[in-house]
């Protein structure tokens, strides 16, 4: 409703603007029994923070998580777990020229003209930075996930016309990380660079686009039609700001095959199962989960907010004005956004597997907390 | 949650089988006041049915509406709206063949593995015969935008590899309904339309995309990040039975976009206010409207209920087959998917207007607040 | 939001008015795998049904039930399950005079409040008719928790100042249906019976309230806070038209007494489980289920539609009036309410039940349907 | 669904254990414009705070907030606020005897069975401390229902056995917060106060109500059924800890009035708009709100956590134990949950003026609409 909210039964609700004095991201649905701490979170934050290299804003924050509930002796206990992450690195003074004069592009003028006001620095709420949140409340469920041998990756596949040749999971897991642009594809992860350097240097920004994919999600995950696994994971990569397509499995090339070129015989496979051979599906068929691989593209629109010389208005003075925006800003957006694609992407499956009663919601089976085990066996409700 | 809801505060619930005994739908969150009778919802009905050329299925469904409820004298009365759809030409013995062997690419063996059975008759639940209930709330959803001046269309703008030009809204308007492929653009309908014969008689069928476009939609739209226009609008594009991508604006080719080339610089408008100069955006900035008309594009994969021979298998007897599918079906979806995507678009706008506060959610019309007698209406019709 | 969806997983969506041509139930979130046939829920709305003797309205509806979707072969699958009710003797003529007059302490006024309008045959939406949508629903939602060894019952145990002495559950379930006052103590169902006639007689009404009780609901239900059981099951009762108050265990009493007198020490029962030495605490500790029966109390105000003469204003005319309201109505609600109270037992305990992972949400463990097992053993998922 | 969260346009999302690190508080929903600081919070914090008298725990919290998002130049964003309380003074020592030896009539059996663990301090997440959120969020409801000169006050009207006459509105205002049992009589405040002192030297506790009144309400709030206005305010007073009932207008009393007496004539106000000549109706007709004062009661049973002696298990050790409950409790709720009951009235009233649209969901004040310049601040302040 109020758009800080996401998840169905794994409840992620956030707050926080760019320049304010705190992120913060409260989860609730997180089943009791999950070993977790600050570190783990951390770890995460870590990838997508700014200032890790040239290609990303120079902003200087070290993104420090402090966990403020949910968690007892190290293990999570099923009551709802508030994140707050301090923002140390604001400099709101060189925003004040776009106070009453947007930004070309950038959500300054709808944002106030919807509430008549907005948090200014920074770009305020409606600041990339909000993601921050997202990866924190993602990382614990990339935890849960890892209990169920479900593993999601994402990269860069394509930066401008620089498109990288299709990689293996396994790759992406290795080599994506290697590079600060995140391509999975080390020769492309170099042009990709160079190009973006090229841009850079011109005082001006450039798109892209990340492929992803999720491994291991079991059968049936999804519920016919607004709530189909599409629609669901389609709607959390259309939240990430700066996003303009969205597509699973053939994506928008689907239009151009037919059906027997696109569609799937059934085979058994070694336990006897119905399986389709192939994937041109991308792991949903009806809406619902194949048990095959997920995988999909989203793609960003160039950063908006670029040093080179625009125009704009100012609405309180009535003057046409010149422009360069000169903060600290990245000059393509899918190499930070991997690893708000991925937090996306478990929250999702998450939910779903919650959802589909795959997962206990009140507690972890294998992972009992402190004071489990001796006294329930005999209690009605666990026999 | 369960798939059968979508809206936030105007609400749609549905419920219905392709061959079961009526499909229904339930609006509540209608305002009063609206005039409004079934000619309204019929003729909606009547753009969607099925048999009404030989590009699509020659079931012969008179999709007669009955409204159940909320209305009094010919005007909505702010309670919920019930419609009932009934099945009338239903032939569920052609789909025997599938109990237990799936079609290739098709709903079944997903459906059958999360509930453990199905509702086999003509695809069931996973039929885009539930869209039927869509377009029936899409159609009241029409009829409160007008009064606001809004309008949305859609057209087919691409089958297989044949693509049409831009067309203007004026021209989806006044094309799109001449011909049984609803492009706007009559010379490619017509190698559309030769295009698809050529796969039907081969027994095959192809994918294709629609294009959607929405006018007069007011500025300030959209709630920051996770309820997001585009969030909001994907998850309803993505929500339509064998879409495979969704986009806005400039969409998947925004990544070889410089930010130079697609930033819009900030003009007066013959008013002063500030106005961007294009619409690259999409009439989305930041998540939000901005004023400017709203479009983007959605993704059709080809029908997988083919006449051609494919194979099987049949999970109950362990034997392999071989399968065509001969039932009642469409070459190809986007022709009558248009009012289905138009449907979806005017009950995303709605909602965004009620959730903005632009639209009264009690009642239409300028009935003042609180403690007033005048607008007490004379008579239970509300004039 | 808009007041006709109740349930979290086990989602209930209702329309329909007094007068209207049929009322309408969606029920989504049912498991597939549930026998469940029209018979099952027409037991439970002849219960409720108008006309079944004196002390209820004379309307004579059969209130015959339709089930449309959700259903193949005797088998719940897992879609959601469409209901119609057509409503058949409505005559709405004798509620002309109140159109714009309202009567004294009903909805009219309310309603003609917000809307600007309202259906005003018999009280439109705001009749007590609705309850039938909810019997209906509740009906499934009881079948679901007798594989689950879950029971309700609930009795008449006040009418006016006629106050019924504590019963067993065992009582409750032999007697309650035997007398029409629905008062498991037979003495006083029949002082009961005797002080409405007379109240009827001088064509007055009466209060009174209903006493329910569940067994069987396992531990560990209901979610710390805002979503505690209590918090949910009295939103439940307090939807009921005409509700005044809601109390669990001790309820108002709870007030005079101390916490060393209302506190239960803890001892181990047969199995070495803790178990409280009784329960005042009415099976809820901390808003979560401990195992012990949930007990609590509803109260009903006297109907408002009596035949004694009253005064309203007409706000059309702006006279004052004399008003009578002889249409059919109760003389007292409670004995009509015990299904209804039932329906909202059943359906909070089955959504807690879902919620807290006690049902699987996609099928009904030990009840598979037609096309199950064989082919699910060594799928992914199903290990 | 996971209990942290509350209102459905205006958002509360909670977290916090009694001894955790710190309570925090989402609220979004707020519209922008509204001129907020953290005192503004800080004073109804103030009133709930412990410590504050004898009969209140000795717990030595500031229970100081932090405003981390949400505000630009000390008015209001539209955006989240996010508000964090730190823990000052926990001491969780004491409640280690607890851990697997439950205290009587608490929340522990539960919690632990529910989770298989639970924070065990200070009785973790069941403690009443988590309502400091919700005086949090309810003191920014209060300010923006000021606004609408819209104004709600509660006070203790019974402890025990001893029962406050009625007292007037006014009243309430002036003297209710005079004394620290919170009740608006002040001859009746000092005999509940020496009762309280009674037991809590005998080392026990006991239980009590309050009453509560809405002023100004607009007529025409509250949606048919499910979201009438007594659901959500039954849901909304059962959610506070240790509540057994809730009524309001005649509450459980209605049992034993009839219908001639208890129903209010209708008489023309001096404006000539109809009005009921009573309130016995409690300001609710058929869910939806008449104009009329709103009022009710809700009732708290006694604090479990008491010094006297009683018995509990030892669920690891298997022992039978003495218990004495010695933490800093308080022997009587009521005097501290009169500003949690405001709390929750002005959030469901607050939540109701924007579902029925009678409070711009985006911005307050008189801003027009879209398509103008004249409302964009000249500064971000909004003025």
């Amino acid at each position: 409703m109020n758009g800080n909210r996401f998840g169905r039964l794994f409840q992620v609700t956030t707050y926080g603007e760019s320049h304010g004095d705190a992120m913060g991201v409260t989860v609730s649905g997180c089943p009791a029994g999950l070993e977790l701490d600050e570190e783990d979170v951390q770890a995460e934050l870590d990838r997508r923070k700014p200032g890790q290299s040239m290609i990303t804003t120079s902003r200087g924050e070290p993104d420090a998580v402090s966990i403020n509930s949910g968690i007892q002796d190290g293990y999570t206990t099923g009551t709802p777990i508030g994140m707050v992450i301090e923002n140390k690195d604001a400099r709101s003074g060189k925003y004040e020229p776009y106070v009453t004069a947007p930004r070309p592009s950038h959500g300054d003028f709808t944002y106030s003209t919807k509430f008549g006001t907005r948090n200014w620095g920074g770009g305020g709420r409606s600041s990339a930075r909000e993601t921050v949140n997202w990866v924190a409340a993602g990382a614990i469920a990339k935890k849960i996930l890892e209990t169920e041998d479900i593993r999601v990756k994402a990269h860069v596949n394509q930066i401008g016309e620089i498109e990288a040749p299709e990689v293996s999971f396994e790759a992406m897991l290795e080599h994506t990380e290697e590079n600060e642009v995140r391509c999975a594809h080390p020769e492309t992860a170099e042009q990709m660079r160079e190009l973006i350097d090229e841009y850079q240097t011109e005082g001006d920004s450039i798109g892209g686009s990340i492929y992803f994919e999720a491994r291991g999600v079991p059968r049936g995950l999804g519920a016919p039609r607004f709530d189909s696994f599409p629609a669901r994971l389609g709607q959390a990569m259309m939240s990430i700001p700066a996003t303009t397509g969205f597509e699973f499995g053939l994506g928008k090339s689907a239009r151009e095959w037919t059906g027997s070129d696109r569609n799937e015989d059934w085979a058994f496979d070694a336990d006897g199962n119905p399986v389709p051979e192939g994937n041109t599906h991308g792991g949903l068929q009806g809406g619902i989960t194949t048990g095959q691989p997920i995988y999909g593209e989203a793609t960003w629109h160039a950063p908006t907010s670029i040093p080179k010389q625009q125009k704009t208005v100012d609405w309180e003075t009535g003057e046409e004005k010149e422009i360069q925006v000169v903060g600290r800003h990245d000059p393509v957006l899918p190499p930070r956004a991997v690893p708000v694609v991925e937090a996306m992407l478990n929250l999702t499956i998450l939910d779903f597997m919650l959802l589909g009663g795959r997962i206990n919601p009140d507690r972890l089976d294998d992972q009992p907390g402190e004071y489990d085990t001796e006294y329930h066996p005999s209690s009605p409700d666990n026999e």
